[in-house]
């Protein structure tokens, strides 16, 4: 799935602003399984930029949405058999039909039933793991380090993006440190998981997992500045956030990102 | 349930004004079955015209709420086992206590279970119907026109607001076009689905679904034209359209209305 | 749980104040079972004051959320089958751990069932209850007034946030009436679900329940005073209270506190 492409972390910001026209002019089919906190929040970050979400978790038609879907995110924010049925079937949907799909582990260092669903589907080989350090630390066994998160994608085969100070994407070859982004995002419930969403939006329209990674979290990064600059707090901010991201361009993309 | 009342598209305005007095006066209890997604922004959307929401599931109480309504939503944006059951329930309760209740069959051009749901409650009678053209389709096996709402709503008894560039309003004698509403409202997770809720909630205080219909997408359309005046993206879209339905009044309403 | 401590009313805004600075320096983690519609609202409102939410529902994990939290908030808000397998863990996990929780039986007066569970669950112990004057006679079978409230906090050996005009604060021994807030809070959905929350993350850092239930109430009481302020309806209104939160300061506190 992932290319041997030349692009470096210098490419990032190019990368970030090719795929805000492609998701803009192509509008991917996302289905997301995710938590109840994070729905509406997700959904709306996707629609800013022209997506288009969908959360059914019927084992009836979860498959029938996947199909037609150009990506799918499985998020474990909240971990009920509902949903680790639904998951079943989509990955397995997803695998058939080739499509990619991100996995975003949340809070698996708090409880032993969800680490143990979450190593069983990094076996299953998303293309794109999006994570905090805690998480990756109950995951891989290390402490988070360009090292160690080179080391956990390869065996993996997988894309990695650590969110923190600096935001680390590695695939096991490449490395970027985005350090873009604004205190206020972690204030704001769900904002994780609508990034985990728009990686997954991003692989709909660029296979490489790196690259698809990095460009949104990017993205993501910059939009929270811009929209800090706006906000008196961290409730008018989660609306600036997706007025940032509706009205983001290329060139501020550009200009503004922080990658090395 | 509709009358034979002479009204026509001409009335439409002084009948959403009419209406948005009543909601606010008697204040109804809407029962809402929808999908989690749209839960919050639905109950936001109620309560701004002094509507009280309620949206509980459980098979042991959801007859309770219900009778104690003055109209029932049922949104197959989720479709769980739960939903299902509690549509059952409650649809038969709101038949046995003649309560208007109102279908929005989300997403059933996605899932051939889930259409095949939405056929066996349109047999049920609901007062009115309110879909996109893709829905309408799949439902009627008809593209939408003038011609096959209106057949579509002779056949089955109730009244269809299909939302587009312009909304259609049909009850197979009478007609209505609204060209009211603003781009963003696409952009916003849940729109349609409040929409449906808010006709559920005219129903409770106007016997005529048909009015009930066309009023309650007035008045959301003009509401969204005064909040896209305000915004700066969908994010403050969403606050500012619950502002608009807050402080919209009735000269506000026929004065922009736009029914043929 | 309570201490027989001399505080008055005369206290509650300094209490407050105080309070204010311990959730934002030790963050205590909530665990909340709460209704899908307030579930994203709560988090945020949590997280507005640097206390860290989590929400699972799942019988195979809440113990172990619970007990890496501070508090325990249980919302009848949805009443379904897993939200009440999750009650029975949480509260017995609560119970083991010694942890404080806070009980809010949302619409008890709308079903008999829910009425029933929640009976049972104030013969478990919360150090608090937050509810209406509906809910409050509905567990109750008493008006509230000053006396009923007392008797049934001290039968109950709790405390009692009932809201309304004024917020009545009650533990049977010590009695508070909070005349802040606006008329906007009751015309956004999940205020009161979030206003218990609230309250859970003061009793983690606060063992007399009395205390933290007023101070609690005051908090979000001035917040909303001085969101609508700011606000043009309650979908701005919403974003504001958690704008106001986030900037929310003692002296601010301490000077617009209405205590008596």
């Amino acid at each position: 799935m992932r290319q041997s492409a030349a692009a470096t972390h210098d490419d990032v910001p190019q990368i970030a602003a090719a795929m805000l026209d492609r998701l803009r002019t192509r509008g991917p089919r996302v289905h997301c399984i995710t938590n109840a906190v994070a729905q509406n929040f997700t959904a709306n970050v996707l629609l800013s930029l022209c997506c288009v979400p969908s959360m059914t978790l019927s084992s009836e038609e979860i498959a029938a949405f996947v199909s037609r879907s150009g990506a799918l995110l499985v998020n474990l924010g909240t971990f009920d058999r509902e949903r680790r049925e639904a998951t079943e079937i989509a990955v397995r949907t997803a695998a058939q039909e080739k499509l990619p799909w991100v996995l975003d582990p949340v809070f698996v260092d708090r409880s032993a039933a969800r680490a143990e669903f979450a190593h069983a589907l990094v076996k299953r080989g998303p293309n794109s793991i999006r994570l905090n350090a805690a998480e990756f630390s109950t995951l891989s066994g290390n402490e988070p380090t360009r090292g160690t998160l080179a080391a956990y994608a390869r065996d993996n085969k997988t894309a990695l993006g650590l969110s923190g100070e600096a935001d680390l994407i590695s695939d096991g070859e490449r490395f970027a440190a985005i350090a873009n982004g604004h205190a206020l995002m972690a204030r704001v419930t769900a904002l994780g998981c609508a990034a985990s969403a728009l990686v997954a939006a991003c692989c709909a329209v660029e296979p490489d997992a790196w690259r698809a990674t990095a460009g949104a979290l990017v993205m993501i990064g910059v939009a929270g500045e811009l929209a800090a600059a706006k906000s008196h707090g961290p409730g008018s901010f989660a609306a600036a956030i997706i007025d940032a991201l509706y009205t983001l361009d290329g060139p501020t993309l550009i200009a503004r990102a922080k990658v090395t």
